[in-house]
């Protein structure tokens, strides 16, 4: 009864780098957190003991918590609880959902990483009230979600909403997943990386700059923000590039999905916040106008609190739809 | 009483170079149907004398019609049955719905000419009993329309599903909505004769073939599709181009909807059926394994009637809606 009235769940937002946890209430707000490196090595059973000691970490009394959400970066059955794969992690088609229900003894909830964000952002952040919502969250891959008259758009196995994965170049770079032209490819966090270690060999006078701040190690889209904030040609061409992309498949989901706002979070955005600026500049631009008259694009306001957030709050939602339906 | 015994419906299929009407009972036959050429010259206001002089002369009868329900092709705000633009009749802001139903006496439903289609796919077609399900229609131009989670996708003003103008090429081939690097510029019939007029000026040795077949008129998509089944390689070449552009584009929004059907249909589809071959073959290899292993990609079934079928049928769903709600 005490969980009942507290309406209290925990959030898991599980990566590669680490594993985030805090207890959150009803309206959204962290009472709790606590985080650990990921054990990649480790496998899914160290990952399963590991969410678990977290879990306990930030919430010592479970019989107040009502609801476990774990956010996975990777292809999820959210229906299933099944993590279907997870390339970070080195997982393919673990039951996740099952063994953390059985080693923490409350309803769990399993669901891709952005996916859960994007519910947190619904419910708690910069879409809240919105019917019809694009976000995307930008860091090292590209994830996203889709709100579609007031629905969470799943798809026919909950893995709809992999924003990343869209075509942007026919036939160009090569994708982490595989496939070629995809605009994680050119926008994600590694493919920034990637692009400006070209251009830096292409022209090495233009890339003396970013070479000074690289040093002994190697470029990464971090040091090409901070290069570009600091004025350097080569790296405010790299962002500006980034931006044409990004604006470009942003236009061609207007069209298909004619939302009334667009919500920008994650890594790459909040290091070059000036490129919402860019998205919202192509969509009114580039998009058929009727499509552009009403529709918003604003940044993301949940910070690297986001995860935590999205996956409780949509846990706490599942139990609510299982108790009206049963 | 007649009426909503009888569960017939008119439906109107109007573009830019014909009008077709027909009367269609509530399984998605057709009864009787009628057609005139679309006068563009005329405006607007003949437009509506056009239309209601199809409904009558497929209808006689009009106490036996529930409702009418009219495909356009352009951009249709379809809750306030207001055209907000349509470049082949050269209109914009026209609330069409409420002068037909002015002119009519019956409730009339005006969307976009594909999402029509979409909803005939779904009830009748191809689709049926599909819950999460891209409809994509390749003619002159592309169209489209979703089904997500057994609703149709509409977006925040309805005009959701305008798959032609998704981005395929960033910064590539001008498209008649003003964009660059649509869909549309690459794989909608005008764009396949630009693409071959440009191959045969780049190569007249190879456009011989296709110079001969065209004579002293101009290339068009169908006699690509004619020259390619004779076995001409250019026009061979320029088809499996196509076929490229348009597995790309669907490999993209495989990953956004995770859809458990693809049902392709229209002009170029028709003319070019192993397009249908060549996208499911792209999904297959391009797409994340686990957004294919469920999904079916098919060809539409309902032909040239496409249109009336589902302007029809989603009329009689949106008396029945708001029955329910009122």
């Amino acid at each position: 009864m005490t969980a009942l009235r507290s309406g209290l769940a925990v959030g898991v937002d599980f990566g590669g780098t680490k594993i985030q946890a805090a207890v959150i209430d009803s309206s959204g707000r962290v009472v709790a957190s606590h985080r650990r490196d990921t054990d990649v090595e480790g496998g899914p059973s160290k990952a399963v003991d590991d969410i678990v000691r977290c879990v306990h970490a930030c919430a010592a009394d479970l019989s107040e918590i009502r609801t476990v959400g774990v956010g996975v970066a990777g292809q999820v059955d959210a229906a299933a609880g099944v993590v279907r794969s997870a390339p970070n992690l080195k997982w393919t088609d673990f039951p996740l959902g099952q063994r953390l229900e059985q080693a923490l003894g409350v309803p769990v909830v399993v669901a891709n990483d952005v996916r859960a964000i994007t519910w947190g952002v619904w419910r708690h952040g910069a879409g809240r009230g919105i019917d019809d919502l694009i976000v995307m969250f930008v860091g090292t891959g590209i994830g996203g979600g889709i709100v579609s008259g007031g629905q969470l758009v799943t798809g026919d196995r909950g893995m709809a909403g992999e924003l990343g994965h869209m075509t942007v170049v026919s036939g160009g770079r090569r994708c982490t997943c595989g496939h070629s032209g995809c605009i994680e490819a050119y926008v994600g966090g590694w493919a920034i990386a990637e692009r400006a270690r070209e251009a830096m060999q292409a022209d090495p006078e233009a890339g003396r700059g970013l070479v000074e701040r690289v040093g002994k190690g190697d470029v990464t889209a971090r040091i090409v923000s901070e290069a570009a904030a600091a004025g350097d040609p080569l790296a405010i061409e790299l962002l500006a590039e980034t931006g044409r992309y990004l604006g470009d498949a942003m236009v061609g989901l207007v069209h298909v999905f004619n939302p009334r706002r667009i919500v920008l979070g994650g890594g790459v955005i909040d290091g070059n916040p000036s490129l919402v600026a860019a998205v919202e500049s192509a969509v009114r631009t580039g998009a058929i106008s009727v499509y552009s008259e009403w529709l918003q694009v604003h940044r993301s306001e949940l910070g690297a609190e986001a995860g935590v957030i999205g996956s409780a709050s949509l846990a706490l939602e599942r139990l609510k739809e299982d108790r009206t339906v049963r």
